[in-house]
């Protein structure tokens, strides 16, 4: 941030009287810009015994395969978005079924929510961010191909508690680590 | 907004190529600028039979009760943001036991993360955005003075489980009504 938004005088970082956090302050209108964690919401959609994976057709991690999921926008709710990203990414319908992971990720200030959802028939395919869209059995998923850590953490847990089929919420922080090794679990 | 934070420009909202929301765009720089739902993090703090409320010093609702809880910070993860929020407005030491609710607020774009968390000890006091900050017994619960619907629901459902000792993760969506009324449950 260079510029006020507001009245688009140079910006300067500072912490403001009363704060303990430098903040990106207007000198001219007395703004302060306040930045804050962003919620990225998806699903892991069921179907029988596979999920749907989507394979990223946008950088970062083109390629590289993921759940549904993205940035949640304004004026909905956590299982809104999540069900809005499986539609867009995955043009798939799903029903949520239950909130099963919260993750932060605080080096790049985002919070991922995952909620289990059972995908309501098999009218799926690729939208515009995914180059292919396709259901997993837990032996074929493509664990050395998935694109984030936050994915691979998700569902190493997920099938470590598939086997008793006793799902619990799930909190974690994924911290940086250039040796994060996506592998099998 | 009205004007570009990277350069300073005037802004126009419209919807950009391949988007379905108007978003605020920079045509001099092509800058697009999003904006997201924020996170609310909080505690309910605990001691033997007795939670920890704040009276609020700041508007909106000042002078009205309400559980420690304010926007979470980027580089923090969710409990750290309870947490210091706790310490900042009731000078209060705590320790996380467990994630207790997600309330979605659509319409002001807000998420609500409340912890249930024990007070280390009885060194407590108002922060700067506190008048007072005072233990409390269930029928003790100020239910006509608490702050936000959001504080008034994550209470009723609290005290509604305590009976039986045992918690599970509260989901749910706040949504305007100039109705809602914040009686005793």
């Amino acid at each position: 941030m260079k510029f006020c938004s507001q009245c688009g005088s140079r910006v300067e970082l500072r912490i403001p009287e009363g704060d303990n956090l430098p903040r990106f302050v207007c000198n001219a209108c007395d703004t302060i810009h306040y930045e804050n964690p962003k919620i990225v919401a998806g699903c892991i959609p069921e179907w029988e015994n596979q999920i749907l994976l989507c394979k990223r057709a946008i950088e970062p991690r083109r390629g590289l395969w993921t759940l549904p999921a993205g940035f949640m926008e304004n004026k909905e709710t956590t299982a809104e978005a999540a069900l809005r990203e499986t539609l867009e990414e995955a043009k798939a319908q799903a029903e949520i079924i239950d909130l099963y992971a919260l993750f932060n990720i605080p080096h790049i200030s985002q919070v991922y929510l995952m909620f289990r959802a059972r995908l309501l028939n098999l009218d799926f395919g690729p939208g515009a961010e995914s180059l292919e869209v396709q259901l997993f059995h837990e032996h074929e998923i493509p664990w050395e191909d998935l694109a984030f850590p936050v994915i691979h953490e998700t569902l190493k847990r997920y099938y470590a508690e598939r086997k008793q089929q006793r799902y619990t919420l799930q909190i974690g922080n994924i911290r940086p680590t250039k040796t994060y090794k996506l592998t099998k679990p």
